[in-house]
């Protein structure tokens, strides 16, 4: 055994140790009788816990106070792979794709060359062929890239249908282009805003379109307000069609909108990142007809495919548009004369220089679970959220936000406490039914049971948004979540 | 056992399996009789090697099958964390470091609220402080928020540069503002060029600095170059002083541009993405004097504190401008009426939406380390790259990039064969030069005993950059490398 070798050994048995506290959480967590979560209040947690202080120190801690913090850090974290956590887009815990992150963080390395990640590269490349087959645009031909979830992958397709047009903008900035507008739906993820006042085109300069009570865009919207843009003298380049919105889970009609494109000259842009995965299911997956015409898709594999945090890929129909967009050919990572075919070198693609492997992990699920496996996942997911409609639109008590058999998991309803039910509709009511989701939402996180979304949107008031993303789900869980619903609420 | 507790089994055994494959390759990771890669052409690992095939399929593999393709996938990679890595500002691998990443990925949760990830957000507000008080801000005050990688942090710094000069460019774009002028080393990081091109700027209005032998900026040439923007009329906004460049680890003068800064009402950047760490030592931090006087600083702890990637920060020193740029208040996300104090939600600061959990491996690693086990690490790590400048400054077949002892760990050299000692100075020994790099490089790859960066720089040809951030390096090593390059490079 060499010196570093010996030296090695107790920080080896240390992660061993680690991983037993690890495989412990997991069991616990798939087991309905432990907690959600353990809430407590920030302050709470930073006066410290019994034997859990966040402060850092100058002075080194033990490997065995080591193992306290981190069985004490999940002790007081949120379970987001429990069967009854319905929080957000991304739940749920494969083991394999867990298994394919504990790799990853082994490997260490980064994406941006062949060179030291060689591997990681290539099944980069395949997947995201793969997923433009999937698409449908022959071949599977284009290009794309894993960025750091949606918000960047979305911005990527602004930054491409600028550059598409006004390629100018690269060096001489937006004074070199005339007043851009973008478009996108009332109800589109805030990620195309946060782009257009990043990249310098100004919200303002961001059009919301009009949808209907399904919560897609109206295209007789878009045209006019096409139309009104280019009257004013104004240069409208991209249209965001959102496939599953983030509350309602709509879908934008994509063929519309690709018509309206296509006659005025726009980028389409489709952002699946939570819808995109239906496109794995041969029953679902006529809700992105058209998805074909798109210049570019978002589509993160971390929210419905039920990949690890985080997994999204920004896809591309033309190919060189990427590198011609973000390459600056830094000399020092680049080199033209390097042994290898550099072409497979991504980092120039890519705003981002170092960039985390967010690979691997869903080439081994894709290896594990097969496209098949991915089309199961999703068709129960949906059959679920089906089940869960279908039982609480004609409960007492509960109304839904809109009628009709949802298009994604997303199921959105109010629930009326008894003391509400009689009401005339009016403000006092509207004021008071704001109040009852926070309550139970609250009350719910107290008690660790279950967790579940709620927002108010437009002119409604805050109501429960259900999603359901987690393979551990089952009928039960739903079951569940109503009944606790009506537990918690029934005295509001 | 329940149902799911039983399904759970088999998948659980091959976790415990995969780490098996894991701590073995972990072991032979730090053992100096192990390849650092066993390297292959692209085509070579497309057209699949034996029992290992990248493509994908409909249908799902065996777990057996999943078991060798984690070990093939680690077998044709590059081992980052052995002593003989020294390719990139980040390698090593430390074990604290990687059972946090284990675990961050096990808790598979997001940043953005702190609803979903309390402990994770409290940390990253503790740590961020601290490293504001490192940096010098009066009681750690300010903001700050970790983001996937020093490329979009520096983006950040850009971003908010601009929103505090002409916060009408969020809602009005790039047409609201004057011509605006960015400045930045001919020798920085080509981050910033990403983000004067992605943000809008334009990259002609970055205005390149002229360096010194060193590679450090010439304060006197970007005051000319401010006065010569100002009197076309255009409107210096932001100077980012480097703080490690990426080739030579030059640090800028940053107490001098600062006063240039003052002077003409300018945000000062410090790129500290390389050389922040050596904030942890109190023999080297002078290297960064006057960083308590930036308005903004990006520190990576993934380059030189060694800490798994990704874990970049971007620190502020104005409270409430992050958020104030970047905000869209989204409804869904950031309830107003949640039971806690919702300020502790950090997403709509971010450009992300969904964010990884940076922070918990380098909590834990300073809780296990504690900070003198940073500057402990830094020291060591800048005392070996004193070794190695002071062993071939003088050595036969040796040439130095520049002179003087180096400031980071960066050494620079060419490395010059018998062949072309003799040969005076001019064009055909530059074209013969330049290739020997390349060379000895693809021959360390092919026979895979150690790895070490090279690039040309302005009017010098391809020289080795070497860099030194492993915590497992020794002197040893260092003597291995030049040997190589010698073993290698003697007969070109």
């Amino acid at each position: 055994m060499s010196e570093h070798q010996r030296n090695l050994w107790p920080t080896m048995q240390f992660l061993l140790e680690v991983v037993e506290i690890l495989t412990n959480y997991i069991r616990k967590t798939f087991d309905r009788s432990t907690k959600v979560l353990d809430f407590h209040h920030p302050h709470q947690l930073l006066e410290g816990m019994e034997g859990f202080n966040l402060e850092l120190s100058d002075q080194p801690e033990s490997l065995e106070q080591i193992l306290v913090d981190c069985r004490d850090s999940l002790k007081y974290g949120v379970r987001t792979g429990h069967p009854r956590f319905f929080n957000q887009l991304s739940t749920g815990l494969d083991i394999v794709g867990l298994a394919g992150e504990w790799l990853t963080s082994t490997a260490n390395t980064n994406m941006f060359t062949y060179e030291i990640a060689p591997v990681f590269v290539l099944m980069e490349q395949l997947t995201l062929k793969k997923m433009r087959e999937i698409i449908g645009w022959p071949d599977g031909e284009g290009d794309g890239i894993f960025s750091p979830g949606g918000a960047i992958s979305n911005m990527y397709s602004v930054m491409i249908a600028r550059y598409k047009f006004f390629p100018e903008v690269k060096t001489k900035g937006m004074a070199a282009a005339p007043r851009l507008i973008l478009f996108t739906s009332e109800l589109s993820h805030y990620s195309i805003k946060k782009a257009s006042a990043a990249l310098g085109f100004g919200t303002e300069n961001l059009i919301l379109l009009n949808t209907d009570e399904r919560g897609r865009v109206i295209p007789a919207d878009l045209e006019a307000k096409v139309i009104e843009a280019k009257q004013k003298g104004y240069v409208p380049i991209y249209v965001n069609a959102t496939a599953g919105t983030t509350v309602y889970g709509a879908f934008d009609p994509i063929n519309e909108i690709a018509d309206i494109c296509e006659k005025y000259g726009m980028w389409l842009h489709v952002d699946g990142a939570w819808g995109g995965g239906l496109l794995m299911s041969r029953k679902h997956r006529h809700k992105l007809n058209g998805v074909e015409r798109a210049n570019s898709v978002t589509w993160n594999p971390h929210k419905m495919m039920g990949v690890p945090l985080q997994c999204s890929a920004i896809l591309v129909r033309e190919r060189g548009i990427l590198q011609g967009c973000n390459s600056m050919c830094a000399g020092y990572l680049f080199q033209p004369d390097k042994q290898y075919d550099v072409t497979y070198d991504t980092g120039d693609k890519a705003i981002q220089c170092g960039r985390h492997v967010d690979i691997f992990k869903f080439w081994l699920m894709w290896k594990a679970k097969g496209t098949v496996g991915f089309e199961q996942h999703i068709d129960k997911c949906l059959d679920l959220s089906a089940y869960l409609y279908n039982k609480i639109k004609h409960r007492e008590g509960f109304e839904m936000v809109f009628n009709g058999e949802p298009q994604h998991t997303n199921v959105c309803f109010w629930y009326i406490p008894p003391s509400l039910r009689g009401m005339p509709d009016g403000e006092e009511r509207r004021k008071r039914l704001h109040k009852v989701a926070p309550k139970i939402k609250a009350m719910m996180m107290e008690s660790g049971t279950t967790m579940v979304g709620y927002q108010p949107q437009g002119d409604k008031v805050n109501f429960f948004r259900m999603v359901i993303s987690n393979a551990a789900a089952t009928r039960s869980d739903i079951d569940f979540l109503i009944e606790e619903i009506e537990r918690l609420g029934h005295d509001l």
